[in-house]
């Protein structure tokens, strides 16, 4: 099962003190736990998703503005995550977030939760441009993407034209 | 990033027509929707969930009583989704699940969602058995493994002692 | 606090066994639940949604189609709710919906959770008819509020036409 | 119905300007929204809860230790919500929340939700203290009391220690 094992390699870039990651402070309250006492796995996807929207945010990418004037939402086309161990409630945990490739039209995220130094989820995420009334894939719109690549700002490592 | 594209071969498998695969439906609510019209991603996650859990429970494994009785619980270790395509309000959808290996201490999960003939998410998911309060894996115990097993069902190919 | 007692007087109306209430039955799953080790409360609201919108399209009512064609939508307008009892992992709740007030543009719904005999939770829930690019109040569609009169099927108690 | 209109006098109180509100801020994310295009009704809970967990923090409670050391758990017994008006992807809301009354066993909550000027949703939630093996309400510890006290901060009126 191929998918298990691709993150393997993420916690040195992703590590809270990186330098090019993106940080992002969540919370754990009681919404986000379940009966094993822990942090309901699904949930990780929407802390991954605040932290992807403040990065955006960060970028001067207001998703609600770009939907309605230009018709361009950000979809997620696929998810890949490791849990390592569990969160509680009452952490505060990091979310570090990193842009692996920008392509496009789509763009995909190195993501992961943290407690202090220990690692406890760690993902990839791939985002895509559509046009919301066809649900069909479109490029990203030009400043956006421009915008992206300023964010991303990580050199030719990070950022293709591919796809 | 090589998560995204597992489950290329997955449809196939994990047809609602195919012979092996275990078959929930799930309809779409309110709750599950989000702003873009469509099924929110991170809830794919419950609909697979809930269709795991009602195997586990036809292979007469109540996780709520084995908890209790004996310590052990199923958590969720890597999860890898890809999105084709959206689920909306009112849909009924089908979710097929397989067991694609059944370790000492873990089992891999093929899932999929389907809409009549339209794939819309794929999945692969591994649970690991743990013990409760140490949060530390443990070997699934016997009976529960044997009735794994008996409803994984499916000859040496989906089911393998390792790990 | 007055909103705390209003459901004193649900129960009797809400049996399961009650000849007059829509039942629908729900599964508890991990999805549902919090670190309390019980269904985290506002969980509630989603199983008392799913019931309507079920004793809604049991009364021919697509709210998907609806939105579409006509542009009417059913927003809730107010909540009551009051916990009795925890619901766990893994238990089916029976779900009694019941109509207490049909008006001309908005419904009342007294619904309530059971777990067998053990009430678990009791609610007043209001629902609006709204226009969905306005966002404004209007009157059910003519054919929708017959199809809810049949549906309530009451007599004049349950059903009245002030507002 | 009475539970429909009991916070017709809540604004006031409770607006972000009053003096005697705590005041947090929720950002509106993906997750929080509906195929309706706004925030799901059942979201305003989670938004409640946060702000109440946040001021109970500030009163220097912090529940997991509280549940671990004592065995006391804050249970929600009752809410009651009015949806003035909807909120919409990316808004940034104010939670303003307020003790009604601080009794033995429980606290009374007045919270709302604004956006900027505009009211969008308010609420009366009882939260009850229970012990949380056998989930039976006992007085609210001591020290957590004299906490709340302080917390709430409001001399009598709204201070109690009936119930």
């Amino acid at each position: 099962m191929r998918g298990m094992e691709t993150t393997a390699r993420l916690p040195e870039a992703l590590h809270p003190g990186a330098d090019n990651g993106f940080i992002w402070p969540i919370r754990v309250y009681y919404e986000d736990t379940d009966a094993g006492g822990i942090v309901f796995y699904a949930n990780y996807l929407k802390f991954f998703e605040r932290a992807r929207t403040e990065w955006l945010r960060g970028c001067g990418i207001d998703q609600h503005r770009l939907a309605a004037e230009t018709g361009a939402l950000f979809v997620v086309r696929s998810t890949a995550v490791d849990y390592r161990s569990p969160a509680r409630l009452d952490d505060v945990l990091t979310i570090v977030s990193r842009v692996e490739r920008l392509g496009r039209a789509s763009v995909d995220f190195a993501q992961a939760a943290w407690r202090g130094d220990a690692l406890l989820a760690s993902s990839h995420i791939r985002v895509a441009c559509i046009e919301q009334n066809a649900m069909r894939p479109i490029p990203i719109p030009g400043d956006v993407h421009a915008a992206l690549q300023r964010g991303a700002g990580k050199g030719p490592a990070a950022v293709s034209t591919a796809t």
